[in-house]
């Protein structure tokens, strides 16, 4: 059997020649997935009925059983998101940046891949598809670790992307599939091999990894977010963002924890808050002025740091902007904060000080996602400072590499004055 | 006194104002530490006196001697290049992306500083003065050491750097001195408030700290770099190119290492590279093949995968393309690695396959560096696969944040259909 070392290079070693692949032959290969995936349906259903029957009988949270279910629906949405993955432009080999160096020295940035990406990710058999195939468009090769509960499912969908791909053409190995939790603590370590780690579960997962490898992680430990009240907030937009920010999906990171309320609204805004998260049935905590004005809980010091995925949310009266500003690079996660103002300059200031990979003004958090952001796909949301921040869709998959074509040109030359740079910007797609 | 943590967080809260701050008072803060750095030469050279004084008492090697010793001609340079920077358009807040997501609901991506770096390097003071300037025009906080050899020089230009931006109006506490080793390993522990660690040092310390930090670190650990011959290229560049990247100076990481050669060019190319070599006093080992033509001792497995920084080279004879690129791949650092082919189709292949930051076609490894290559100021060359690779320039000290614009929109709206998103590129700078 190979080890999760020997898989991790095969896949760096298919890497090198994926990263060279033509479009076509990627392009058919997601074709074929496609086609695959639909006429092995019933395969795949079977795979999945066993997997949720199993889950079931070691009686595994609804939700989760809800998410690890696959069939015809979903089926045939990620078919529908594979064929539109194929449609996009070829993000490989883009020129990014052309410079003339000097006459006949001629410089260009162009895309590529960033190499071997290892996917940890929970339940969801859709994310192994999405995912994958996200990787073969842009180049990586991938190590999938899937959820053990989707053990069946994972297996044959990985086996028909496998397969279908080395038909179309793609070099064998890019697509590895990690099955134990002991090949997964090794992955931690492989870092030699695996260029980019991304983890999609929960928080504490996700924070270990961060801790625990020296491999660079996209993703994000905490999705603490804020909405605040500024004093010039246009009060018919107030419940309707609030609710939709903590309840339209609350096992969302991009839902709303904090309300933070200029202390000249709240005795007219918390009321109508209490009354609308009340209906739909969301405890509230608040700070000692808070409660004063509309007697809930007090929050404790912890609550403000806390990201509850859950039906609570915890409010605080502020003296206005630089406090919630204050407050929020404290307390948030840098995820995502929005304002309500009806002030452009107020938003500017909020926009340009809260350290956050997404700051909004007039607008549920819940919009900061890939795909509401027209990313087309997501590879996650990352509250990273580098590389790429915020919802991150395809282009989070590639880094970049210098190509210069000279003609003998060497630095002696340069140095003793024999010649001298030009500098000079081409805009021009590279020609090799 | 204050701790590294303490240290640390003023620059981290500095940063959230540094982020926002205009570019008039960020240009006006570099022409003012330009002037004094000028005013107070002489206190700066007398600092330095007594570092070189010291360094020299201690027996400290001629080269690091020459490296720290800072007086006229070297301030002169760094008063230049601080204008010169002055000079450069603000990197941030400028619109990377503009989408309107639904009528009256805008998004915008926008560069943004990354927030507090972390910069360790060796014993050249004009390093401190570069990338502190870097980081103020790109608005990074920034936490120094400098090697103790130059404590007194880069105390009083700290200073210098510290009350000029002050009096100009920059937020305090955003540059600050870190002076002891066991500080620097405290440092390597606040991945709270470092953001990014830049090592310019040795390979071996750079290592060191990608081992024991979980900070993200922008650098390379080693750099070695390869020239193949293939069977086509021009006679005329083998000799320039190969002396050039070798010994043009010893001392950089984009020096070559190995060189390969094509076999059938290996008993033409061999004598004159050998001869060539010889000349400028670089020792040579080679493979067997290699030996057996022109002579010189084997070379150790080790050797192949050494980066000498001295006068010293490794070469192999290989059977072909394949063979070179397999090679480089399994060999090579990432860093820098260079054809001589007179095909476009083999340098295309090359360049493809090559999974190196640069990949270059007949022109000496040595060209691998920002200045070179037009970015006008240099952080650092990266080998990593993330954020920035190869010679990165001030845009590798940028992030982005997403700036969201709207008038009341919920999720909710779109998930019921009422509204559908219309996804539509604006070209449109960020009015926030």
């Amino acid at each position: 059997m190979m080890t999760i070392r020997d898989k991790a290079k095969a896949a760096k070693s298919a890497s090198f020649k994926l990263a060279a692949l033509d479009s076509a032959t990627k392009d058919a290969a997601l074709e074929l997935i496609a086609l695959r995936l639909e006429s092995r349906k019933d395969e795949i259903i079977a795979a999945n009925r066993e997997d949720c029957a199993r889950s079931e009988k070691e009686q595994i949270a609804a939700p989760i059983l809800k998410r690890l279910t696959f069939e015809d629906a979903k089926i045939a949405d990620v078919v529908d998101g594979t064929r539109s993955l194929k449609n996009l432009s070829d993000p490989v080999g883009v020129t990014l940046l052309s410079t003339e160096l000097d006459k006949g020295l001629d410089l260009y940035r162009v895309s590529c891949p960033i190499g071997v990406v290892g996917i940890i990710f929970e339940s969801r058999p859709d994310a192994l598809l999405q995912i994958s195939t996200l990787c073969l468009k842009s180049g990586n090769a991938v190590l999938l670790k899937g959820g053990s509960e989707a053990a069946l499912t994972n297996r044959i969908l990985a086996e028909i992307i496998d397969a279908a791909s080395k038909e179309a053409g793609v070099p064998e190995g890019w697509i590895q599939l990690v099955e134990t939790r002991a090949d997964v603590n090794e992955m931690f370590a492989l870092n030699e091999e695996i260029d980019l780690l991304i983890p999609r579960g929960s928080n504490a997962f996700v924070k270990y990894i961060m801790d625990n490898s020296s491999i660079p992680v996209l993703g994000h430990a905490d999705g603490v977010c804020h909405i605040y009240l500024h004093d010039d907030c246009d009060t018919d937009k107030v419940v309707p963002i609030v609710v939709d920010s903590k309840t339209q999906y609350v096992a969302a990171c991009n839902t709303v924890e904090n309300i933070l309320v200029h202390e000249s609204v709240a005795s007219r805004e918390l009321p109508r808050i209490k009354a609308a998260l009340a209906e739909k049935n969301v405890e509230m905590v608040g700070c000692k002025k808070t409660c004063a004005i509309i007697n809930i809980p007090a929050a404790t010091t912890e609550d403000w740091h806390t990201e509850y995925v859950d039906y609570k949310v915890a409010i605080k009266v502020v003296s206005g902007l630089d406090e919630a500003i204050a407050f929020i690079n404290e307390h948030g996660s840098g995820h995502t904060d929005s304002i309500l103002t009806e002030s452009a300059t107020t938003a500017k200031t909020f926009m340009a000080l809260v350290d956050s990979a997404c700051v909004f003004q007039n607008c549920s958090t819940r919009f900061s996602d890939g795909f509401r952001f027209g990313f087309g796909a997501e590879v996650g949301i990352s509250t990273s400072k580098i590389h790429a921040r915020g919802p991150v869709g395809l282009d989070g998959l590639l880094i970049y590499k210098y190509k210069l074509i000279g003609n003998g040109q060497t630095v002696s030359q340069y140095a003793s004055k024999e010649k001298t740079y030009t500098h000079k910007p081409m805009n021009t797609v590279c020609p090799l």
